[in-house]
Parts: structure tokens; C-alpha cells; sequence
């Protein structure tokens, strides 16, 4: 990993930095979770300016409209190759497109919600997953009482049929809604599977092998967030 | 806030780290944001320890549950004195009390919820935030024709009650389940009741002055970001 990362500056220094995708594929390597997790906020705010019929904007700009540093949002976009032009700032449209295409949204994704309670529900109602091309396919309850009743017209299903349905309808992703107490067994059942990728609202840590992808949504630990926060404004806390 | 800091060392270095309330309000200021994001997941794992019937584990234990270094714990625990004692470890019992003290949980904050949808209506049925005193007082909606209906015994009310409501009944949080077009216009008459926290899930970035804080539950960024990870999965990440 370490000689690919040398080899990388290398390659870099010494032929440029074109936007060819060989050396696109190259520099993506070391992008941290930091930027990654700070690019679907560009992609919003691009898609906001877009909305407005904005054509093109400085990185000054967006910093201001952003809040973040305009040194902070070239460097991020330095990781994929720019795509600023000095003295005339980003093409809002075809950064916006770009970012699509690094985050995978030029691409459907189809996915499965497994709990169909309340939360389950909201998920599966969600029109911006959608437009994000994020496509809901099934539902699941463990619940053999629900089996029958649909949302929004697709109807839930029982847990014996996930595996089968899975693999029949190239479900890449996985939402789990289930207590903590169900989510470690079914994480496995699904890891079988041969899912891509795990979108956990369990309150629970699930351990994996590195080949399925889990992002947690623990929101209690936000709400406790929250509270530190109340209990301690007015005292200085340091950025990340 | 500078001077402050190094009256803060002097002071440490002058008479020791005592766990007197004094110096670990003093101590707490520089906390970083990633270190306060952390803490929830510490309080989480104690927890499930105190119910397994732990009394005490050792930092490099608790590493291996965490899938985090020893060294941070450490280090992140000494952000609030330590708590920790060489060759013994730590104390579950205490360590989870202390912190939930820390993030406030020792205290009850009322919240209402705004906007009575699916997602609004999944947070106010979970058991799980009551359990850390979080008291769900009222939930209201901007559609009249939601009134008189209720959700887990409360009724849902207009947006005209809010404000008074508000003072009322001593409500610290909001939390906002509404779409990202209302979002700004009900933030600002949040503002204006004095309201502490915005737990915002309105997919949009709220700017309000800095006595409210706010914390952002963006669901579309979380997925986007598995969706990235899926698409370069195999490529390496750096960690935060």
C-alpha cells in the first residue's frame, strides 16, 4: 500500500496532473473519510446553485455559502482533479455532474429495507433517495403478522424470501431498521448474501468482514451530541 | 480564550489534576469536536458492559470491542480527567456515569417535534431516547387537517401553539421532520422562543446565530457516502 502511495507522487510529478481517468483512478486512492464524507454536502450545495440557474462560482463564494475556507474546498476538490480553472471559478454544472459520478449516482442503486416499523416506513417514503438513483425494491419485517400489508406499493415480505430476493433483483444495499437485539443476525444473513453495502439505523456496532460496507446511522449518539453541546455552550470547542 | 487555556496548564501544572468539579470544567474547554462525536460511543459500549455485568476492563479491551487504539482511549478519556487507574483500568460502573453526566444525561431535557410525518412520528416512538432522558412534551404540524390525531398519546398541534408552548413547558430541543423548503422560515421562530437545540433532519444547512445550536441528521449525505465506499471499495481510505 505504501509503494502504490510513493508510486502515485511519482507518477504525479512526473507527468502532471492530467484529468485523464488513469490518473484520476490513481489520486483517488488517498482520499481521507474527512473529505469523502464532506463531498455529498458539495454535491447539495451544487445542486441548490443549479436550482437557481448559477452557471459558474468561485471558490470564494461557495466557501461563503458553505461556511467552510475557500483553501479547504480547492484542496478537497484537488483530490479528484480540480476541476477549478483559475480567474473563472467551477462550472457548477459540470462539477455537480462530477462529484455525481465520484459518489455513484450516475448509476442506479437498487436497495431492501429490512424492519418495516415506523422508521422503515419513512425510509421507504423518502422521493430523494429516489432522485439520487436509489431505487427501493423490497421490504422485510421478521414480523410474520405484517406479510401482505404494502408501502407505497410494494409489499412487505418475509424474512425467508431476503436471500433469494437479493440475489434475483441486484440489491446492492441493504437499510436495517430492526432493534439492536435482531441486527448482528440478520448483518450475517445478509453478508451471504453477497450484499455490497449496509445502511444501519440499529443502535449497535456491526462487526463484518471488510468485503460489506456498513454506514451507521446511530442517532441516538447525535441526540447525545446535541446534549453535550447544550450543557456546554459558551465553552471553547476546538474544529476537527 | 487563548490566555485562558494557558491559565488552564498553569493551573494544572501548578497543583496537580484533581477531579474537582473546578478543574474539570476548566479542562473541558479545548475538548475537539471529534473527541465530543466519540463520547457517545463510549457511553454506548459501557452500557452493553454494565448489562453484560462487567465491573472493570482495561483500556486495551476495551480497544478490541471498540476497534479503536488503547492509546486513544486513553487519550480521549483524559480530555475529562482520566478516570482511569494504572493497573486496575477503569471502573464501567463510574466511567458510564461520569460520562453520561458529561454528555448531560443525568439531567431530563424536554423536546417537541416538529412536523408529524413518518419520520417525526418513528422518533417520537422511541423508547430509547426516553431511556436517556429525553422527554417528548409535544409534536406539531403545519397541516391542520393532523389536528386532533395523536401519536403515542400526544396530540399533534398547530404551528400557532409553538411558541408558547415552548416557554411553557420548558423545552430545550426541537427536533425538525419537516421538508427542507419550510425548514429555514420555522428555525428562525424556533430562535425567537429561546430555544437551546435544533435537531435538524430537513435536508439543508440552517443558519442561525450561535446561541442555537444545531445538530444536522443529513440522511441522503449518509447514504451518498455508502454509495461512494461501494463504488471504491478495494481502493484505499485514510483514516480520519
Amino acid at each position: 500500500m505504501k509503494s502504490l502511495t510513493l508510486y502515485t507522487q511519482f507518477y504525479i510529478m512526473k507527468f502532471g496532473i492530467k484529468r485523464n481517468k488513469k490518473v484520476n483512478k490513481v489520486e483517488e486512492k488517498n482520499i481521507s473519510q474527512a473529505v469523502i464524507r464532506r463531498l455529498p454536502r458539495y454535491y447539495r450545495y451544487l445542486g441548490t446553485l443549479l436550482d437557481e440557474g448559477v452557471e459558474r462560482i468561485s471558490s470564494g463564494d461557495l466557501s461563503k455559502r458553505m461556511n467552510v475556507t475557500a483553501s479547504q474546498i480547492r484542496q478537497d476538490l484537488n483530490n479528484f482533479g480540480g476541476f477549478g480553472q483559475q480567474g473563472y471559478g467551477y462550472n457548477v454544472k459540470y462539477l455537480h455532474a462530477e462529484i455525481a459520478k465520484i459518489l455513484g449516482l450516475d448509476v442506479t442503486h437498487n436497495f431492501v429495507i429490512i424492519g418495516a416499523g415506523k422508521l422503515g416506513q419513512a425510509l421507504a417514503n423518502s422521493i430523494s433517495f429516489e432522485k439520487r438513483g436509489f431505487i427501493l425494491k423490497g421490504l422485510f419485517d421478521i414480523n410474520p403478522s405484517l406479510e401482505g400489508f404494502t408501502v407505497r406499493g410494494l409489499p412487505i415480505r418475509s424474512m425467508d424470501s431476503l436471500s433469494e430476493f437479493i440475489e434475483k433483483n441486484n440489491i446492492e444495499i441493504a437499510v436495517l431498521t430492526i432493534p439492536k437485539s435482531m441486527a448482528p443476525e440478520v448483518a450475517e444473513m445478509l453478508v451471504d448474501t453477497g450484499i455490497k453495502g449496509i445502511w444501519n439505523f440499529a443502535h449497535i456496532d456491526l462487526k463484518l468482514p471488510e468485503t460489506v460496507l456498513v454506514e451507521n446511522v446511530h442517532l441516538s449518539d447525535s441526540l447525545m451530541s446535541l446534549s453535550y453541546r447544550i450543557g456546554h455552550s459558551g465553552e471553547g470547542v476546538l474544529d476537527e
